[in-house]
């Protein structure tokens, strides 16, 4: 019945369950949806079956054991598709040392994988890998199963507990291996081994590679080739993991988050609630659309009255909710107040645990018009614009100009500039020229006449814009605030036109995401001639910022384009599920007017991002740019994450993939460079790295990206 | 408001109005709404507006001149985009004789194309091509459009009307050029010269090239190469074509029908209705989610009190409304029902024409669930299965399954085997050994148990399976029937098992959409190792059959790819908007078992396809596959639409796509040549047109496509 009505979280408002190999399926369903929760998460065959005995001579399959006879005649396919994702036996261990053992674990996965396949449910969640780093035929056979699925995901358990060993609830529903002794033993020898090769141990709770379990799930999805249908469910303990390390799964393809019920503690009114960093990290897991699994079994036995038995049936419940109706209402767990039971499922054991997830769920703070206009960007690929080649649609200028902020900040520019050269002038008033070049429909001429309305100092504005089609949209603004006598439009490139006379003030909104990427430097350099002696460009200057990034979903969104162009192409993108690995660093800048003989707009940096130790290992994908540009003294536009302009949106920051995901070990410092170089008709970037390991350079030549002059 | 409230015709409900240029858009948009068009259809410019002059020195582009100052600054793009679609100015010839005239209009087009696509409207409508087979310019211009473009589409009108040239209407719109009567002429020798060309000038009523609209249709959209973004909007007059000349169109991308005012009539009670023909075409076009647009004054003047004046305002005619409310209420157009006012929009001089068409629509027959759930699948490209290589998903079983018909045929067809066998044994009662090859999740097995009973023959079965997970739905269907006994489940590949006896009857269900295409041939010479010297095969036999079709929209979606590779494939495929040109051919038989020493299963054929010339030219996209098979005496399955089975939904058609489309001139015949070839692990098709004008062989050694053995 989803955790809230509301749409802004996306699909967290559903949450599942995980429940133990039911009789019937389709009854387990019913009585689960009944709780209050949207799917089931079960295991697929019989507890115990390992094999199927052949059926007859000749046979050569092995047919899987269902979870019952009943199950495959009665329900759809588009019942299981969305009401029961799969779980894998946890007894399954491919990568046993005991070969007898792991060949008849491979043969029992894949066999479970392709039942999971062929009843085209959604997802199948597989265990927890029983060896760090040594998962590799586990990996292998769900790559195999990947290669040849188009829709159903699969979904590792990654436990993430970060409490003492024997509270550990890693393998809670996995009775332990018979060769768990010997297991340790080996996992300590690992352990040592990768302390040796690192050098400096580094401190923190994972001390060792191996111990780390992100650095499992990191080993075995690049097994798999960082497929996207593969992903990750977390498992949460009693004890999360710090924040800084939690970050790290941010960039990750989580899918859900698997919280046991024995995670939970009880209030003062005998309610199960989570400990505070818990309810932190559920927020940002709904934040980012992120499900949750309940998994255990009730261990707050609130709504049980003594007399019944400690599995009720639903019919027995029900006939106790009646009689003892007060015992078994819902109540609000923070102000306890009470509802008058609705349905049998009200009475289902687990239901205080969904009642506190809704609460949760409908106490997260609304999103924001704009925040809900950008959530449809997020982590999804845009083309960055070519505006000096391609005329910009209407549609595209009217997104642009809702942004109040940006137009503010200019309108404050133009109105320091003007005070300044009243105080200089002292008071004479002959107009001042101000040249708006890429007027667009009008939005800097706008900002500049409030401007000269304000500082009372009179201007005579040329609009000048190429695209004849905005062009219409300046005429008609001019008619409407009167203009038309203070307003000259001209219909022209910047590049090529004459100005008939000398300019005091150039005004232009050039800039990209990664400030110069738009040849914002090109088109001021050409056009500061119009400029007077002692003439000022508004903006007066620009840095670009860089940072490494972790951004699994962006990257496999280039992936899928299948060729090398697009891993040499960025990218305008509102990065979402992403990990920043590092502080940025400050990457190009510029000044206007630039009275520099000759002009050299090239620019190349090396720049090193060096990581504490106990951050962890991450994964590196890419490089997240920003900008800062200073208008006019000390008025600025900024996507800078340290100084963003607030409530700014016409920018989001720009995305610079790599071919390869880079593994950057924990304490390891991540070297890159870029440089940009011009020809005779266009600008482009080349990027690489080359600490911890170096990447090729990427879009050599601006073979496969440029931005044309 | 739409013309109805079903869903079931798709988007032919929003229903449009021409009007002429506004002096204010956003009000003729909300009028028209208000009357109950969903759109309206305009000029983009003022009219009699050639050219702006330019703004200021050192001007270098043209701007065009708004539908009003106002418009552009209070519509947003949202608006533009849903509600407007544009019209160029019917004055513009680029193709004139006079090269002034054809420069002028030619700079006109681009900037009139240029503003709608800033805009950012849906389409935008050009006039007819004023010079039959002569739109040369016309055509460049519009395709440089296209090349920029991503999301507007181009209409042409195309008028279709086959009254004399005194009545026509297609220039209605359009002031006639002052050079008309030398256009006459040229058309009246180029007609000459066409038809010396054709040699036998074909009958009809175009009884040339020049004079068929169809023609400058096509000779226009092959200058554009077919671009998807290029449709036609046929402009009805009051004679309509001959039904076999209508017929061509329907393969045609048409974006929308116009429909001018003074093709209606008038019925008894003084309502606008129309003539029976143009209803047809209507439903025809309704069915294919085709819009339709009224254009023209109101020729109806039903609901026009005597004492308004010609053109009144909104709120004159609602004032008239409320007192003569007998005039003004809403009338169903056939039982002269009425219904009181609403809204002051049902006073709207358009209103009856919108009334009518909604009448229309809301009596279209309603789909049946079958073609409802057909409807999703129509003129979509399906990869054909592979079944022996794959492995199917539950779902795909399901699908198939729910086609109770073909299951009733088979259950038939095994009765008449049984019934043949018993006659034979003279009631001799020892089980029939029947073998299920294939047998999927059973429906073979119960089809086959049904017959059984009914015939009273016991049967000893064996269901014989290669895919280990549908084997569990059939353990689960003998547990519900207590088939164990009687059925024997086999896992394995029909091609290695060794069965324990001879068989006496194999039963299969290994067709696809051109019969052979899954390898039933291979498959069945394999299996038949099984049958006794008396043995039979159900199936039987089958035949393909083949037809030259058009299809604008599945060979776009081919185009889309890009490749050879997806040129030289087939797809299944449900043909919706298409053309077959001629009636299939048969191609390929197949009979079991085949006794024949070697078994070649190798083909090919020739085929002829001759087309009447009162039919008219087409274009040619590439083939329609079928198939026909005999289960057993007199039991048929077909796809063959001259013998189809009634309600069976299991198979679409397959279509092979021809690398560039083939102009078919009037009367000419259609030779074609399909190969079916076999290698030691796979079977594939090549196919090649060889008259009126050869393509390519098509998949040359099956490099394209094949199926694997």
């Amino acid at each position: 019945m989803t955790l809230g009505k509301r749409s802004d979280y996306g699909d967290s408002k559903f949450a599942g369950l995980e429940v133990p190999f039911p009789a019937d399926v389709d009854r387990a369903v019913q009585d689960t949806l009944l709780c209050g929760f949207d799917f089931i998460v079960t295991p697929l065959v019989r507890p115990g079956h390992k094999l199927a005995s052949p059926l007859a001579p000749g046979t050569t399959h092995t047919v899987p054991c269902p979870l019952s006879f009943d199950d495959v005649l009665y329900m759809d396919s588009s019942q299981w598709v969305r009401q029961v994702v799969g779980s894998v036996s946890g007894w399954i261990d491919p990568d046993s040392p005991e070969e007898q053992e792991a060949s008849h674990s491979s043969k029992a996965l894949q066999t479970e994988l392709g039942w999971a396949a062929h009843l085209g449910i959604q997802a199948v969640l597989l265990p927890p890998v029983k060896h760090p780093l040594a998962c590799t035929r586990f990996a292998q056979i769900a790559n195999q199963t990947l290669e040849g699925i188009t829709q159903m995901a699969i979904w590792l358990t990654v436990p993430i507990d970060q409490s003492p060993p024997a509270a550990s609830s890693i393998s809670s529903l996995n009775p332990p291996t018979p060769n768990g002794a010997q297991e340790g033993q080996q996992q300590q020898q690992q352990q040592q081994q990768q302390q040796q090769q690192q050098g400096s141990g580094a401190p923190g709770p994972f001390c060792s590679v191996a111990a780390d379990p992100w650095e499992t799930w990191n080993q075995f999805r690049t097994l798999c080739a960082h497929d996207p249908l593969l992903g990750c469910v977390l498992k949460l303990g009693p004890q999360l993991p710090p924040a800084h390390q939690l970050q790290r799964w941010l960039g990750e393809p989580i899918r859900a988050i698997l919280l046991p019920t024995h995670v939970f503690t009880t209030n003062k009114k005998g309610y199960p609630v989570l400990p505070k960093p818990h309810q932190e990290l559920l927020s940002t897991m709904f934040n980012m659309s992120i499900q949750v699994i309940v998994t255990g079994e009730c261990v707050h036995q609130i709504y049980q009255p003594a007399s019944l038995p400690p599995n009720p049936t639903p019919a027995e419940l029900a006939a106790a909710a009646q009689q003892q109706q007060q015992n078994f209402i819902s109540i609000d767990p923070t102000t306890g107040a009470g509802f008058t039971i609705n349905n049998p499922g009200e009475a289902h054991p687990l239901r205080p645990y969904w009642e506190y997830l809704s609460y949760l769920f409908r106490k997260l703070p609304v999103l924001g018009s704009d925040e809900q206009l950008e959530a449809d960007y997020r982590d999804y690929l845009q083309a960055p614009l070519q505006p000096l080649q391609d005329n910009l649609e209407s549609a595209t200028y009217e997104v642009f100009e809702k942004d109040t902020i940006k137009y503010v900040q200019y309108e404050e520019a133009v109105y320091r500039a003007l005070c300044d050269m009243k105080a200089r002038s002292k008071g004479k008033a002959s107009p001042v020229v101000l040249m708006v070049v890429g007027a667009g429909r009008g939005p800097l001429v706008s900002a500049s006449m409030r401007a000269s309305a304000r500082s009372q100092v009179p201007l005579r504005v040329y609009a000048v814009e190429k695209n004849a089609n905005a062009v219409v949209h300046i005429q008609a603004l001019l008619r409407r605030e009167g203009w038309q006598d203070k307003v000259t439009i001209v219909t022209a490139d910047m590049r090529t036109w004459q100005a008939p006379e000398p300019a005091d003030i150039l005004v232009s909104e050039l800039l990209g995401s990664f400030g110069d990427n738009e040849l914002s430097p090109e088109c001021l350099d050409g056009a500061q001639r119009f400029l007077g002696p002692q003439g000022i460009s508004i903006p007066a200057n620009y840095t670009s910022f860089m940072a490494p990034v972790s951004c699994h979903k962006l990257w496999n969104d280039v992936k899928a384009y299948d060729d090398r162009e697009h891993f040499e192409t960025p990218y305008v993108a509102k990065f979402h599920r992403h990990y920043v690995l590092a502080p940025t660093q400050e990457m190009f800048s510029f000044c206007h007017p630039n009275r520099a003989t000759p002009i050299d707009n090239n620019r190349h940096k090396r720049v090193v991002y060096t990581r504490p130790a106990e951050s962890g290992s991450a994964i590196m994908h890419g490089f997240a740019g920003y900008f800062e540009s200073e208008l006019y003294k000390g008025v600025w536009l900024s996507t800078h994450p340290p100084t963003h302009t607030p409530d700014m949106s016409s920018w989001f920051p720009i995305y610079f993939p790599l071919k390869e995901p880079i593994y950057v070990p924990a304490g390891a410092s991540v070297e890159a460079s870029m440089w940009r170089c011009s020809g005779a008709h266009k600008v482009w970037y080349e990027w690489a790295v080359t600490a911890p390991s170096a990447s090729p350079i990427h879009n050599v030549c601006g073979r496969s990206y440029y931005v044309g002059l």
